[in-house]
């Protein structure tokens, strides 16, 4: 998607460790228009007409999610990370690895809010070591949902969440995807 | 918003000590067209035109605020709640007193993105004792921005938080207020 990827070009600060900070349009300030379109773009690439869901995780998926799910004409359930205990015991749950932490946190989804009657697109902001994505999996495969698609905002194609996913046949589509950074610049995938 | 309380009265799930559950269409699972239409209903409710940014808090918030900022056309800044090292040191913090956990948290707006320059209109979910709504309000005053208006969507007026914001002279406005919860009905305020 050529305007994201401008819009990573433009605004994202490069920080060591190959970390991409997008903070100023997706991840702390929000860039509405620029969601608005993302959202038709994962509309785009995402055509059927029997997504009854969209899937994703609590905090930075929320904002894409709620307005792609504008396009799609869906609800959105987000699974909960924070405050797990305010939804019923009755739940799906995943662990998510986290490699910065070196713990597990879990993510969990009320039952109620999917069922093998859904079609779930699984939509996400960002997507590197895939640990984050594969807890939403494991909490759909628990579900019984049929998955439609994984739609990914910015993938750091260099890490091996994608590559891995792709290997397995998910159906993965990200609309940046970042493969290198070389002298402080960004290189796209073609 | 006639819309707003026929969903609450048709789907809140009321729990022991006056607890509004309202996991299926705001909280956990998103009623993305009821969202569209609470964001323009905000936009009637405060037309100013010099609004520049919405401010809102994580994780509850964010859906609520990204989709009204398409009715604005402006950007939406959540205040970091979760692991808020992820953002620069340099930033305007506020702590939040829990009153069931009896302990406070900090939410945290990096500088760069709230200045003397910008026109706030605050957007949230819920009101009940007001403790999240104080933090983003001494988050605004920090940033010298001039403060436009306070937008809830449930405000739970049998709370101290919405009567003490008006006696104060905030420009606060609700889509909903529940006075009370009696014999298992809602009551809204006329």
């Amino acid at each position: 998607m050529e305007l994201l990827k401008q819009k990573i070009r433009e605004n994202a600060i490069l920080l060591d460790g190959d970390i991409v900070k997008v903070d100023m349009f997706l991840n702390h300030q929000l860039d509405t228009a620029l969601l608005y379109e993302i959202g038709g773009e994962f509309r785009r690439l995402f055509p059927s007409k029997t997504i009854t869901k969209i899937l994703t995780a609590e905090a930075s998926g929320i904002a894409i999610a709620a307005i792609a799910g504008l396009h799609f004409g869906v609800p959105v359930v987000f699974a909960k990370k924070y405050n797990p205990k305010n939804i019923c015991a009755d739940a799906y749950v995943a662990d998510v690895f986290s490699y910065t932490k070196g713990t597990s946190t879990q993510i969990r989804v009320a039952k109620e809010y999917l069922s093998p009657d859904d079609h779930i697109l699984i939509l996400d902001d960002f997507l590197a070591n895939g640990q984050a994505l594969k807890g939403l999996l494991h909490i759909a495969e628990q579900s019984g949902a049929v998955l439609e698609g994984i739609g990914i905002a910015v993938e750091k194609g260099f890490q091996e969440g994608g590559k891995f996913l792709r290997e397995q046949g998910y159906p993965l589509k990200s609309l940046a995807i970042i493969d290198a950074i070389r002298d402080g610049e960004i290189i796209f995938r073609e």
